[in-house]
């Protein structure tokens, strides 16, 4: 056996450096070298590759499982079909051949798991001695063939202590008011529907829960928001950014299509899912609206994080190099939930031809059509995923990181 | 000695519930009882008190410490004169007789601290005998007569942690970008001056910090976006929602003020000072944009505060106890801060008169003309702030709270 290479693609997580340390971690334990891509396959293209023998250093390597974003930086490159561009995949294993590279794992999502299987059935076509792992990363929730994925239950985590606790907030006041806490995920209402878990034992989490999965109507919205505002004069509103109506219309686009096309501040009003729920909540009701938008410290607040998110994370890694390590090519490191009381998972290798490109929805036996959004099914099978809090190395009160 | 009644008033803070914590726990240990009136001063106004013996259980005292939001309830309400409302005193007053209350407690900010003014004037000039006192509680940081105030520490470590884990987050792509982060604080930049610690010791935070204290020039501001971008791809920029111009103009206030005023959109182009920046820099640069506003959830996310805050808070409600049972009235609790090495502060009960309705600004050795925002004098007057972090009692993979 060579080398290994391991890059790491698209949006990062919490997690997906605990990837990166259980593909050093594994990499070390077979006594092998490990090398980095920087920025993905965009660094391999331009045989930017760095040693990642800093991390034999026990305290480094957990530096890395904590450190938020990607370490070695990331891209959002997709790679063409060999037939189109050959001279690009020549590049690769060029660079692969250069560093003696037999084992190349990429960390990310669905265009990463693209990537993986190219350049497996790539390898495997022209004869190269190249083994291919995906390891899953997205906060989507949204790769198939998985239970779930790494980054997922860190994200959830921190929508649900954060609708839980902008829900304390939000009914200090004695007054009519609505909080609308908008969450990531355009097509997926996996990381939305997080927010339910900030309701469950009957505490109040998000009053209403609104889903990509389901066509939203604007009226069906306020007549539901007016009745609750009888019982509780303060309202959470918790909706994914990806909410549409029945024709397909996003509702973060409804504010910029019905202003001035031509004004200059016409970007501004792009806005939000939010951003547009607030409009009508005032235009009809006339309740104080504010909008709180999680953004990127969904997937990048260390001090939010799932214990078991971070472990599973880096058990992917070390399970791609044991997979690896035994002749597999051209997979993605999945997880499969055993049936029954307690929650226990198993790594499985699949075959990322079967993944790649596809997009995994909530089922419909896990939405409600109420206003609760996620039936108890969705409850049973995300809380286990934000179970534990890793215990978190501290540099003058900040979380402390690995620089590259 | 009769019984103990404390309220809390303003926005919440992670710890002002820790305050509360302090008071009970100090009541108790003088065999006292203690009574919360349910949203501040208007509790007291509809006889809405309620017995807080619950938290005899040193658990539930626990969970109190670490609940976000006030437990509660707050409200905004400033008192009138007593010359211009005697029977709103007289109501208060009554309230106390009835429920045998000699001592009052308000956790809270600046209008609260007024009516603590208010009231023990009162009680001075018609010889009732309650003694009266002020716990300070502000993110914000701008109450006059203490070094700093509790809340404050909490949420500047949820700014340093946010900025810093944002900034990481920013740099993993290779391309042109700039991350606005918008931080609270309408007039002091105290909170959002403490972005700058997430750039301690030569680690990235934020390139450029724009606080209200220094006007602000849109010019200025990108030139020197343009020049950082010659070193550096992917920029974050930190400033206060408060950023006004020379003349006093809100950046907020831009987009409403240069956009069709009669557009039935108008409101949602009210947006945030970040969403004004972004404006400028997309127009006039042509770099990729986005805004992060911090929201609520710098005031109220348990996993982010700070241990130093929360126990200073604790120690302020114990404390103004103390005070109170030697006879003090009309006070707030103030720290001060030992001159010299290490941090250490003393509380001092000083008269409220003298602190109510001031606002303490950034002093201008602390504020740095360049893009640094702050001086050296500045981190180290917020460091030792961040420091520690509580150990929290999780339930469900939630920080467990105390419901009222």
């Amino acid at each position: 056996m060579g080398n290994i290479l391991v890059g790491q693609s698209g949006g990062p997580t919490a997690v997906i450096n605990a990837s990166l340390a259980g593909v050093i971690h594994a990499g070390f334990a077979s006594g092998r070298k490990v090398y980095g891509a920087v920025n993905g396959v965009e660094g391999i293209l331009a045989g930017n590759l760095i040693s990642l023998d800093q991390f034999k250093d026990h305290r480094m390597l957990q530096l890395l499982k904590q450190t938020p974003a990607s370490y070695l930086g990331s891209c959002r490159k997709k790679l063409p079909d060999a037939s189109e561009a050959p001279q690009m995949y020549e590049t690769i294993f060029s660079v692969f051949q250069k560093y003696d590279i037999t084992d190349f794992l990429y960390i990310g999502g669905n265009d990463s798991m693209d990537t993986v299987d190219k350049l497996s059935r790539f390898a495997k076509e022209t004869g190269r001695k190249v083994r291919i792992a995906g390891v899953p990363k997205t906060i989507d929730n949204d790769l198939a063939g998985t239970d779930h994925t790494p980054g997922y239950g860190s994200a959830a985590k921190f929508v649900a202590n954060a609708v839980r606790q902008i829900s304390l907030d939000a009914r200090v006041y004695d007054i009519n008011a609505v909080t609308i806490v908008e969450i990531m995920g355009r097509n997926a209402g996996w990381l939305a529907g997080a927010a339910s878990l900030a309701g469950v034992d009957g505490i109040p989490g998000a009053d209403i829960l609104c889903l990509p999965e389901k066509p939203f109507s604007v009226d069906w919205f306020l007549k539901t928001l007016e009745e609750k505002n009888r019982e509780q004069k303060s309202l959470v509103v918790a909706i994914s950014e990806g909410i549409a109506d029945e024709k397909g219309n996003y509702l973060c686009e409804y504010t910029a299509k019905k202003s001035n096309a031509d004004d200059q501040f016409a970007h501004t009003m792009l806005g939000g899912a939010g951003q547009a729920l607030e409009h009508f909540i005032k235009k009809e009701l006339g309740y104080k609206t504010r909008t709180v938008e999680l953004n990127t410290l969904q997937r990048c607040f260390a001090q939010g994080a799932s214990l078991t998110d971070v472990q599973e994370a880096f058990q992917a890694g070390v399970q791609a190099v044991c997979f690896l390590e035994r002749g597999e090519s051209g997979f993605m490191v999945c997880f499969d939930r055993k049936e029954g009381e307690g929650y226990e998972i198993t790594y499985t290798p699949k075959p990322v031809e079967k993944i790649a490109n596809l997009e995994k929805k909530i089922p419909a036996s896990m939405l409600s059509a109420d206003e609760k959004g996620v039936t108890r099914e969705f409850i049973d099978y995300a809380l286990p995923l934000i179970q534990g809090e890793p215990q978190l190395i501290y540099e003058n009160g900040m979380v402390a990181f690995c620089k590259r």
